[in-house]
């Protein structure tokens, strides 16, 4: 027997408010007391309500246009993948008729409110998704097509693509283990940021697996910016000889650049006296003196699965894998390639 | 008395071919002899035909979208200014009400074409424009709304933004030459782009304005890559050294990058043996070992530029100013800030 399609009155009457009440909150266009609310959302997660996207769909043409936006990046930093995830997702809804709609970023979820009300959109691609994250929650509940570059927690149940990041630093940290050092740093991010939690965890399974020591002291955390890589590298610096770190991994480039410049500042030689391993593999990394090692994305790859699973959704064609991990590639230069002697 | 509007049994009469020729070829939509087109050009040209497109606007819903496409870059390039620019125009046009629609970068009028055919797009940003650019020809004579960043030739009838190339080197060499530099050379791009040779333009003039001797040698033409500044500036290291440069400049931060390297590979120290100035204001230049100095390009200025000449062309208005030509800034750091002694 088919199950019959859950209604708004179904929802209604399981809250114990109005059919005109929930229609209201579903669609966001009033606000009733948090209570009340949490009461409807309850109710309609329970039952698994999904708003009637089809009905819509036979009101307006299809916009057969992808929203996309993405975090503004802070002056004096770059967005280093943006040209080519960008690119490559233009590219590939081009040759499906499809064009992308970059909107202006926003953590709140009115921007996708209103793309989906005014039908200038048939589907998002969402990214800096993080734990939690509420723009894909209510995507979700509006049952309208996205796909989140990036994963929020496990167990999540929407399609997304993202970059092993786990891997990226457990091949950095293998790399130096390979080149003979045993006390390896780590420039990270503060604690509860989804992706840098996943870079950092390579890290730990790999020094854990080699048996190392655990030195909590040998992991800062911070902003991920240039400054927070100098300051934590100059007080590695300070440390007696035989406690100082010979190698350090990074979550992003501008950690380690921060640590480059450390070394210099104090007459010290990148790649001789401090291992340093990036991670973005930034286009600045190859013209660095000397040249940074780095671990790379497949941001080509991830643009273009990203609207390939979208375009498959919205043709209603299964996508060969709506669910998908890249692994990432070290690159190595001289910032370390040289063996510990 | 006003001007009869031209139309196409106009073009048809001065042309010698039938209306429905040329229907045909000025909507594109058939392949006719070179020589006939040429002839339907010429008497759409010395008529002054402008299509009529408040017709198709009557017809169809305004789409409220603006088009852009930018070059791609090539592997291992960056383009450093597309986020600021992408962004400032985003949030510019989201202000009025508009969207940004960007599509695969073309050479040729195809997809413009078709962009404005299927009346997906109500307007064009033109990035890098060159002599003789095609696409604003094309968009002039389908009297399409188009505001391009950069110039083409000089006399251009079209709203352009653009950034003052030549004001930027002669920023660079002034500062280079109040140092107490006397030969300065140029690491340059072919002859023949418009943007190369209006910073260039900019160089050639502070040198000569200070008297200092012509020396060809000192300017090198090539790609604007790392790689050939790189081989240029070794070169003018391998020469004597009461004829060696002491400071160069860089019509873009690439070039500029492949300079220090140059300096780096032979043990020598750049902004001491050699003073070197970019431009660009790349992300990158800040963080390089010692840090570049550049010229600074008001990017966001110009995105919300483009948008807001659009928007007010798009609604009617007159725009405040509709060929804006905007100064650059000097940057110094350490690449260029010691005196010669």
């Amino acid at each position: 027997m088919l199950k019959r399609r859950i209604t708004l009155k179904d929802v209604a009457a399981q809250a114990g408010v109005t059919y005109q009440t929930v229609s209201k909150v579903i669609n966001g266009h009033t606000h009733v007391l948090p209570a009340t609310e949490a009461r409807i959302r309850a109710a309609s997660l329970a039952l698994g309500y999904k708003p009637n996207h089809s009905a819509r769909s036979l009101r307006a043409q299809r916009s057969r246009m992808i929203g996309y936006s993405w975090v503004p990046t802070r002056p004096e930093q770059v967005n280093h993948i943006l040209d080519l995830f960008l690119t490559s997702m233009v590219e590939e809804a081009e040759a499906a008729s499809y064009h992308l709609l970059p909107f202006p970023f926003d953590q709140d979820v009115s921007a996708y409110r209103e793309l989906i009300d005014s039908g200038r959109v048939d589907a998002f691609v969402l990214s800096s998704v993080n734990y939690g994250d509420l723009r894909a929650r209510f995507l979700q509940e509006q049952a309208y097509p996205f796909v989140a570059f990036g994963r929020s927690e496990a167990g999540q149940d929407f399609p997304y693509v993202d970059i092993d990041g786990a891997d990226g630093l457990r091949q950095a940290t293998e790399h130096l283990l390979g080149l003979g050092h045993q006390r390896i740093a780590a420039l990270a991010w503060p604690v509860g940021s989804r992706v840098g939690d996943d870079r950092l965890s390579g890290y730990l399974v790999t020094v854990t697996a080699a048996g190392l020591p655990a030195r909590p002291d040998l992991i800062a955390r911070g902003e991920g910016t240039f400054q927070f890589g100098l300051e934590a590298t100059a007080r590695w610096l300070d440390l007696p000889l035989n406690q100082r770190p010979t190698a350090l991994v990074a979550l992003n480039d501008s950690l380690a650049i921060g640590a480059l410049h450390a070394l210099q500042r104090q007459g010290l030689r990148p790649g001789t006296d401090l291992a340093v391993v990036g991670f973005d593999d930034t286009p600045t990394a190859q013209y660095l003196w000397p040249p940074l090692s780095s671990v790379r994305q497949p941001i080509r790859a991830a643009g273009q699965l990203c609207v390939g699973i979208l375009v498959a959704l919205l043709e209603g064609r299964a996508p060969a894998d709506a669910q998908v991990v890249l692994k990432p590639e070290l690159i190595v230069r001289s910032s370390s390639s040289r063996r510990v002697t």
